[in-house]
């Protein structure tokens, strides 16, 4: 059984201010809690409703209608957890594209890319700081597991890239050159990606040594932020195996 | 002023069964709504919050809170509209690429890739009949106008693939060859596309005559399905402009 003051505190990790506070974060899904279980990220608390199980772990049992009660999800799975945040350091150390998001806003885009990047082997993401919570709930879903497998690190954007000038940062912008004649031929670069809504803020451009774009064939205003880093990512693959 | 029957009538929109019936549709904010009004679809009614207006056209001023009343999303608008449905028909008579769509049941992925379709110049969209409605409210607000251009068509996938069994069909497999090295080289072909969750439906794979697949570097164990149809599209773009 959970007691009131476990179900108020599973409740506020909802809001980041509570997830700072407590340093934890909830994962929910069965596929998503075995991943969580196998990776190396420090639990608090597994729950499983009756009749579930997971395999060579005591998770906790509760009613459904307790599930209902913790979770965020508007149909709630049979498994959740509380994990605890990772601390992690930016590793600029990997002969590979390193992901820069400025202002990414949308928990579903950033879960998206952080999925996107893991499949293209993509370790390292650098987030500016008023991109959304790696650990907002709609986020860690979105990742489908690949959060736990990903450094993912807040920064002030200037200050990194004042301080990492030696590494060419591809941007990418409406106005870049045709991607298909100019690929992503760096092996070890940045990637900028700015919000749909602001693009990338102006006081970042003067740090791209290599702006792109996606060519354009029809009428849309813009590509999804998700869809245009897949792309650009594939294009990276495509000639650095 | 809103009637009691007009607030009713336009709630009940956000549900397939009554935009059937009523063969009508629901678009929301500035932006949609000017395009919705440049485009060929019919409209029934717009609304806009007292102190906007739209050039050339004579919108129903209401108040914030009536607007609340109507809209489906969580921040309302200054904008809404009612737009009757069109009645597409499959068209395959340009030489491009056609998109296909098995069992796409995500609003947000559906809008996104009509987005992406519009991006790319890829006029013609086919869905299963399993597919989320395209006039579902989530769906319009995700193709950011693009649904206003793009034919999107229901069918019966197995019968449309007896019919047109000409033109070559390529389908986004785990186990096709790497699009690398085997790029989407037809001008004119099908592109399918499957559910996450589902993958192709089975009775499909018999007509897929180029199966790919979008390389693998990393450890995610798929992607998103319109970050894969986004690569996709623009691989194919990379050879037939």
């Amino acid at each position: 059984m959970l007691s009131i003051s476990q179900k108020k505190y599973i409740h506020s990790l909802q809001l980041k201010k509570f997830r700072l506070q407590h340093g934890t974060f909830l994962v929910e899904g069965e596929k998503m809690v075995k991943e969580l279980i196998q990776s190396d990220f420090e639990l608090e608390f597994v729950f499983v409703t009756v009749g579930n199980k997971i395999e060579n772990y005591n998770a906790i049992e509760i009613s459904e209608k307790e599930m209902k009660s913790i979770s965020a999800l508007t149909t709630p799975s049979n498994f959740l957890a509380v994990a605890k945040q990772k601390k992690q350091v930016v590793d600029l150390t990997q002969n590979n594209l390193i992901l820069v998001l400025d202002n990414i806003k949308d928990p579903g885009n950033l879960g998206t890319i952080i999925r996107t990047a893991d499949w293209f082997g993509i370790n390292t993401i650098i987030c500016s700081n008023e991109c959304v919570d790696v650990y907002n709930p709609k986020v860690v879903q979105a990742t489908m597991g690949s959060l736990f497998r990903i450094n993912v690190t807040y920064v002030d954007l200037v200050e990194f890239f004042q301080q990492n000038n030696s590494i060419p940062s591809y941007g990418a912008l409406l106005e870049g050159k045709n991607l298909y004649q100019y690929p992503i031929k760096y092996k070890k670069a940045f990637l900028l990606m700015g919000s749909e809504s602001f693009g990338i803020d102006n006081k970042l451009i003067p740090f791209i040594t290599e702006k792109i774009m996606i060519p354009k064939f029809g009428q849309s205003e813009s590509l999804n932020v998700a869809v245009a880093t897949g792309i650009l990512c594939s294009a990276y693959r495509q000639i650095n195996r």
